[in-house]
């Protein structure tokens, strides 16, 4: 496990990163039942490593392809009166508030409630579903919403031949994503619904498709994490969608407006690269008795996992709220926990565990800066399977970013995924109020440890 | 001088890169002229400093912003039966051969001769002037050419009011700049001036001006040092152009063209930069007593420089053959001496000295790797005045890439400029056989010397 690690932390050394070595036995915290969970793992090493070895490359090796946008009622065959939600499954009064105020304030948008009020009611009697994106083959950014006329790109791993969907990444200011819920939020939605997702649909189905691993492999090489920053990616696809959009428009002013909307939004390509992850993450699941990780995503008050050999369980702890940078007028007290199907992007080996590749993004982490941007991969890289074969550093001379979370790994040193993410306002109706990092809660890798031990 | 230079090797050894603390004293070749003239330059010392700070401000504190697209006749006023090349001033006979080829080409486009025998008859007998775009307010990648009906960007200097002119990059393939010369260049050149140019000068217009310094750090930070790689400032231009090239068409079919073509082009921008170069070095020149370098550029066959106190006074040495790597079925035997006034983008402070910045492009320089491109940028900070207060690099905490080329300090540790170039097939019709890096020849430095120490 963890190959190559040796020589990377020789590297990083060379390369005057301090390197901690870890200790490899349990955490001290770790209960006796762990340690036991642990040792009946060890005794099966050799089949877990064969099957991680075989998830890995399933993770690694997918090929996805943005093909489409359209209405989710019509590439998901989303019900009308069903809200696709972040996180792990969870019942309305458990919802954090800007969670709440974003389901309200959909509902209105579909015109299935006149007000918040009425929405609540139909909620609250179940006549609205609420239902995680992952379990529709979806990912939504922070709050995740999906509704049946929101539109979606479409991703296909044409290597597996699965698909995964997202939103279009709405832009900055009040948006439905962060907990914002009054008519600018809609009019966005309605325009994103009715001009740009059609033009986008029509561009993208004359395009052929446009290749995600070059693209993000490149964006990796201009400072994107794809998670925190997204900019190089966004503008590189920017670059790729124009020609097609400008040959599918019947109307120029429509291209410009889509055009500007995709120029003024650096995080535009954060959805897509969600899209990305879940259809390269979704075809190393089931692999029996693989420990590695295959989804990660919050939902404002639980943090949840999925493993590779445990299909579509998941495993549950208590999110950890973000630290970062707050936009003026906002502290850490106004910070919601953390949100979001984002971590899918964790999950794949990027964001966080690929920070050396983005030292801009660095600045949320203490002083910031290189040193600790490379400190954060070189940790990260304890936790993972393998380097990516695909997805390269420049500053650590095309070395591939960590990929592939082994439960064992974080309960056995202790070391939770790191995860860059946008913050929201614990308040409903506040939105985005800065940025920073979170760290996994230990707890749902030892439920999951432990549950692989009795998987036997 | 080179202020910070003590700090800037410590932190490069902090990262673990080998530093060379180079020997002050003259190289053990220079000429008793040459060590008596730096001594007389150092009697003038505080002087000379004074001068490089007030030259160096004016070189780095320009605010370049792309504002138009126009013909060369409308935007240069430059007369029919002209034509601009790279470099200092050359004549006919001892033009390199892609130069040449390049030349009667563009006569043959302009309609000036019907072929290239009759092309080179009007050129020799001087019914086609031959001049330096660098006396026009313009610069040229490679070959250089511009010619009446050629459409040129518009970069203006908002902190000086100076202007700098720049064809539209050709692309890859058969182009112009390279010396090719066949039909489809001549193809390629009629779609520029009927249909990009007059779209994108609409464009720009509409736009107010696109701001090139922002956008420029912001590619440094992406991994361009903008001279071999431009992929993140051409991708960052398009995302910023579309919207106003959208709006600005009649005809959505030209639109699609042209993001087409701005999308294929990951070196679009290098052209854009130049200007950017050009617009922000001709107000460092002119200050009386400075030794800051504020033109490089080559021909193919001399390597010129002028220097800031000396104004437009050209100092040329024989130019050397770049190194690098080459498409397939060629070789070093078949590259062109260095050509292009591309090499402004190093006189502003990025190209070579930004190689930090850019760990992809260092493959380039032996075995290639941050190191090396640590090293590059290191040495280059040698022959600097002082690191660029907006040009900064991430790998190196967001220190400043090293600007002010001073020619006391290349001549006293005999180290010249490291540019980063393409590589041009010797043979007239081949165009481009590779990329590489080049050294600026130590001969011209040597002269300015010698000059700067007598204009007393």
């Amino acid at each position: 496990m963890s190959l190559g690690l040796g020589l990377f932390a020789e590297d990083l050394q060379r390369l005057g990163v301090p390197v901690v070595h870890l200790d490899w036995r349990p955490p001290a915290t770790a209960s006796p039942a762990l340690v036991a969970a642990l040792d009946r793992l060890e005794a099966r090493r050799d089949t877990i490593e064969l099957a991680n070895a075989e998830a890995f490359a399933r993770l690694v090796n997918g090929e996805p392809v943005l093909v489409d946008c359209r209405p989710a009622w019509e590439a998901l065959d989303l019900p009308q009166r069903t809200v696709l939600h972040a996180g792990p499954p969870i019942a309305w009064p458990r919802m954090c508030e800007p969670m709440r105020a974003a389901i309200l304030c959909a509902v209105r948008y579909e015109g299935w409630a006149a007000n918040d009020d009425a929405a609540a009611e139909l909620v609250r009697a179940g006549q609205v579903r609420l239902e995680p994106c992952h379990h529709w083959k979806a990912v939504g950014p922070m709050t995740g919403l999906i509704t049946s006329s929101m539109p979606v790109f479409v991703v296909e791993n044409r290597a597996h031949g699965n698909r995964a969907h997202v939103t279009i990444n709405e832009g900055l200011g009040k948006v439905l994503r962060f907990g914002a819920n009054d008519a600018s939020v809609i009019a966005r939605l309605s325009w994103l619904a009715q001009e740009a997702g059609p033009l986008l649909g029509a561009a993208l189905r004359a395009s052929g498709g446009i290749a995600l691993r070059p693209l993000m492999a490149q964006a990796l090489g201009m400072g994107d994490e794809m998670h925190q920053r997204n900019v190089a990616a966004s503008a590189l696809l920017a670059r790729a969608l124009m020609p097609h959009v400008a040959r599918a428009a019947d109307r120029h002013h429509a291209v410009a407006r889509l055009a500007e909307f995709i120029a003024g939004n650096d995080q535009f390509f954060l959805n897509v690269a969600m899209a990305a992850g879940k259809a390269l993450a979704d075809p190393a699941a089931g692999v029996p008795e693989s420990t590695l990780v295959t989804v990660m995503a919050r939902n404002g008050t639980d943090f949840g996992i999925r493993v590779s050999a445990l299909g579509e369980r998941w495993f549950t702890a208590p999110v950890n709220t973000p630290v970062g940078l707050y936009f003026p007028g906002f502290s850490a007290e106004d910070a919601n926990p953390d949100m979001g199907d984002s971590a899918i992007v964790e999950t794949i080996g990027l964001g966080g565990g690929a920070m050396a590749a983005s030292p801009a993004v660095a600045r949320f982490v203490g002083a910031g800066g290189m040193r600790e941007a490379m400190a954060a991969t070189s940790e990260i890289q304890e936790i993972c399977f393998a380097e990516h074969p695909h997805f390269r550093i420049p500053t650590l001379d095309e070395r591939g970013a960590p990929a592939g979370i082994d439960v064992r790994r974080v309960v056995e040193i202790g070391v939770t995924p790191l995860i860059n993410t946008g913050i929201a306002g614990r308040k409903a109706g506040t939105g985005q109020i800065g940025a920073g990092v979170v760290r996994a809660p230990l707890a749902c890798f030892e439920q999951a440890v432990l549950a692989l031990a009795d998987a036997t």
